[in-house]
């Protein structure tokens, strides 16, 4: 008998892998459907649903089945057991029921009045992610691609109004949605909608910060498919990526901002207390990046020369270079760091360095690789939202509280881009044009990454509340911005179809017909990153690649027998070939080439078939891609560098 | 107050988060010290550790570090409370703990005996994965890309051998170790080692069956890498391959055999419901797997030429691909039937026909995807082996239980080769020599299935005495066997450095110089398999790609507007670049060849650098690399097939 009845258990096992399977099955199939729909959309050039807002769409319609086409099964679930013996939570709990002893897993701590959720669909329950599988799984190929997809050469041109927009731009949008959504809060209580919910300052702070991530994902997308004008997408690219690591570090010290009396009052020293935690943990996640990826640029640039080839097996480079990002997202997680800040910087110095190394089989095996990680996790996050509408079970659907957050969200960003926009063009020569600002503002999806702070911390009522407006919000954007995006682009009279290395050939073909001294670089407001730059170019970039000058001409005579030793043989000759030199842009030039290059024929624009008038006279005059660049030389190597751009 | 408390909560929580960042580091540095330690030997060309044994070692070193560097830290677990008032255990249990309602999650049934390894160390038990890890996300990668590798040529030409050693070799191996373990099991009894255990006649069996599942992985990385005899080659991997399927469903099968009484009588209907069962799941995962194969050949075949273009977007393709294949696995799993046999068959028939469908660009992704996840798969599992030596807590070494085993495998190993080969010899025209029946003998290697199948159930002593058991039969087997593969092909004399490819137009050369009848093709054993071939070629390979002859020339001449409709329009051009044509044995024109073609010098041979003596002539007699081959020739599309060698 006793055997009968664990084969029994033994079925019961295999039932729960089963069931399983049907919840992995469900995803498959809307991603299978997802491809399908994006085949058919660009196959007729259809743009007004993007793949994200079709995932979401299906999502949307697979959760509307689940909910309610599969019926309540799990009557045991939703009644709680008393246990006086247990003190606190213990991560694994042995239960003997009816003299057999189960094995339970420590899950999560629920609120009283949550309790009810969790009665009835058992599917329902299956199909709601535990809120790290987004956090250690589907974000960080996500981020890791978009550094290590960041074009370097415009994201450096550009880098002072980026970092003003990431920085600046993410603080100012979330103190304003934080402000607006307290006045509402106040409102709420005043009508007695809040049923004495706590809901403070901090509260309202914590839903502006996450609502202040910006998607890079749907805009993009579109902008790189039909090649709109690189200075615009590089903002707006720059902006998005770095906005989503601040946004989550915010994010992570406002929640724990604890003032030590009042929650109300402000608590000065908690305050900067939150501050230096941000501080700290983001340059503490850059470091942790930053410093494996030297780690892997070294391992890969000792394997490649010093030692033997190991892009004979382009299949180990690229799986320690898939094990290295990894590990750095890991360790800083285990560090207490933000991993998706780490990831991030590994991905952008990855770029910088280590992919030079490769094997040209290894850049496109891990190009490949990363792209595909990064296309299965964005669907799946798409979907999943969509999901989530249906299968989620504690919404709480408030209606001032969301067209508060409509409101507070349209005047944050406006709030973050026209100001800063403005005060950036006083410094900058070349300005940011009026239309660009009106796409950057119109641009301003919430996607992903709001999505994944929201429903990490769903336990609270007022977190519910904010957790169900965040997702309508992210469906009214994708769906509306991002499918009015190409109207938008029209209207704007906004380049498209341009080739960013075309660019940068007509600009220098045009600052060397209007035969510039070389040597006039001056001191500008870039000054600090000039700076760094040299330093990387003249050293990190040769200790760490096979590019930039040989160590022997750029480091001091006596260190030559060292000099000797860390360069690689191929940097001699392969000198001429940087091609990933960071274009630098010397502002006091600008003013005056700009006039002169706006007249002089632009070929690039001609050759690519853009469907798009290529803007008036105005624009040109004003238009980023267009202004007059110098290249940065370096004197110490002594080559004109111009010839890289071969 | 109560939010003081809460944040203290988050923060424990995000302490969970910490600690599955810690472990997954873990592997992560195994990972990359085994990658690192690869490039070594494969720099060195030293080949007496692979790099499965490799990772495996690491992993036992870091298992032994665990054990004894980290220390006990949780001890509240071990603990049982009793719970009166639930009558089974439900998925999710709500406890409330000093007015706090904490959320468990079912993890497991575990017997009264185990609840002492539960004490203690909290790290050893977080290093141990869920065993359906193993099945639902590790050895899926490592089945599909193992069928999608299948060289279908060699494969087809040695069909019923592979079969017959899979199925009957599998079953003969199976009731061998079973009895011998019987013995040594009454063995122990006699001497009272086994305390009061049951140990029955079908527990020896189910190690039987488990034990009988040889590894692909390190015997055939070698060979794979030295270029041995494709014959050999294709016999070992169809072997091993087609046996973990059938290990697997055996395995199964046995484990839900439960006779009515007394479980130590033979009761003959539990035994054909057993038999029944192993052939339905079997079939079943077959037809499920080659379904999903066929449906992803005709979308991607659709796609590419009866609408437009999916290969215009890799990634799309990819993808598809992917999820199709990943959805045979999960239906076959949903459904109640076996997910690796499923994948299995899915990555053969993906093979035959989706493959030719894809864009060139596709076909390398999709390959070294599926290679980059075999990889990553297989050295998990070889580090976590090592691992599980230290951390797995209830390990029970009976010293006579292993002796018994290690003489068990060998024994099987033997019964299974020796007697099989000698009657397939009787069938076979072009024998299958004695160094070949040797060499077979010696590459009985068991790994990650025989593992993955052990770990599945560690709940009873004797259960638990199998897992301790086949681990370090797997470690003895992956070390001493894969590490003596190279000597042994050496003293075995069996020819390295083959090019298949060359292998296959040195034969065509031999017969063509031998001028034969091109339509001699008889009547003989493989009938079933030609009328197969023959359906396959003229009716599956047009409809679901696009190689082969155009449906208008095979079907009757009343198909016409179907066939017209279904023939891709590359297929009337392309029809002589058929490259899968599957080459058929003509046995009885093999041995009128035989002595001809021994005797032609063999080019192929002297190209490839061969570190090894090609073998005497003895061994070229019987030797199935050499034999002269005749080609299955297309009499209805009126094309002589020989211009597909080229």
């Amino acid at each position: 008998m006793e055997k009968l009845k664990k084969y029994v258990s033994v079925k019961d096992e295999d039932q729960f892998y089963h069931q399983g399977a049907v919840e992995l099955l469900v995803f498959n199939f809307l991603l299978i459907l997802t491809i399908l729909t994006i085949w058919l959309f660009k196959n007729h050039r259809f743009r007004f649903l993007h793949e994200t807002g079709g995932a979401m769409l299906y999502g949307l319609v697979m959760g509307l089945i689940i909910r309610y086409a599969t019926k309540a099964s799990d009557v045991e679930s939703g009644t709680v057991y008393e246990c006086e013996k247990l003190k606190s939570g213990p991560s694994t709990l042995l239960i003997n029921i009816t003299n057999q002893v189960y094995e339970y897993q420590y899950k999560r701590e629920i609120s009283h009045h949550n309790v009810n959720g969790h009665q009835g669909n058992a599917m329902l329950q299956k199909m709601t992610f535990d809120p790290s599988i987004f956090f250690n799984i589907l974000l960080p190929p996500i981020i890791f691609h978009a550094g290590y997809s960041l074009k370097k050469r415009h994201f450096f041109r550009n880098l002072g109004s980026i970092l003003t927009y990431a920085f600046l731009g993410t603080a100012v949008s979330c103190v304003v949605i934080g402000l607006i959504m307290y006045g509402f809060v106040k409102a709420m209580v005043h009508i007695s909608q809040l049923k004495g919910w706590e809901f403070h300052f901090t509260d309202c702070l914590f839903f502006g910060s996450l609502m202040s991530a910006t998607d890079p994902v749907t805009v993009l997308a579109i902008f790189h498919e039909l090649h709109v004008d690189t200075d615009l997408y590089t903002l707006l690219f720059g902006e998005s990526v770095l906005n989503d690591a601040v946004a989550i570090v915010l994010t992570y010290s406002i929640s724990i901002y604890s003032p030590k009396e009042n929650p109300n009052a402000f608590d000065a020293a908690a305050f900067f207390q939150s501050v230096g935690n941000f501080l700290g943990i983001f340059a503490g996640s850059f470091a942790m990046g930053s410093s494996y990826a030297v780690v892997t640029a070294l391992i890969s640039f000792m394997h490649l020369t010093k030692f033997t080839k190991l892009c004979e097996f382009p299949m180990l480079e690229t799986g320690l270079f898939f094990l290295l990002s990894w590990s750095a997202f890991l360790s800083a997680e285990a560090a207490g760091l933000t991993g998706i800040v780490a990831v991030l910087f590994c991905g952008v110095t990855q770029a910088h360095y280590t992919y030079n190394n490769l094997s040209p089989d290894s850049k496109m095996r891990t190009k490949q690789l990363f792209e595909f990680m990064n296309f299965l996790a964005e669907n799946v996050i798409f979907c999943y939202m969509g999901l989530a509408l249906f299968t989620f079970q504690n919404h709480i659907f408030n209606p001032l509280f969301i067209f508060g957050a409509f409101v507070a969200v349209f005047v944050a960003r406006a709030c973050n881009i026209y100001p800063l926009s403005f005060l950036l063009n006083l410094g900058r020569k070349q300005k940011i044009p009026r239309n660009f600002q009106h796409m950057m503002m119109f641009s301003g999806l919430r996607g992903a990454i709001a999505f994944a702070l929201a429903i990490r911390d769903t336990e609270s009522p007022p977190k519910q509340m904010m957790f169900t407006t965040t997702l309508l919000i992210v469906f009214f954007t994708v769906w509306v911005f991002g499918g009015g995006t190409t109207p938008m682009l029209t209207w704007l009279q906004i380049r498209v179809g341009i080739d960013p290395d075309e660019d940068l050939k007509t600009e220098a073909a045009s600052q060397s017909a209007s035969n510039l001294d070389k040597s006039t670089t001056k001191a500008e407001s870039a000054w600090l990153f000039r700076i760094w730059y040299g330093f990387d170019h003249k050293y990190l970039k040769p200790i760490l690649t096979h590019t930039g000058p040989p160590l022997t001409t750029t480091l001091p005579e006596w260190c030559n027998p060292v000099a000797r030793l860390l360069t690689s043989p191929s940097a001699y000759s392969d000198q001429l070939k940087d091609d990933d030199t960071d274009y630098i842009i010397n502002n006091d030039e600008l003013a005056e080439n700009c006039e002169l290059s706006a007249h002089i024929p632009v070929p690039a624009q001609d050759k690519t078939g853009s469907t798009q008038a290529t803007g008036k006279e105005d624009i040109h005059e004003g238009d980023l891609g267009l202004g007059g660049y110098k290249l940065q030389l370096d004197h110490t190597a002594g080559q004109p560098q111009l010839t890289s751009l071969a």
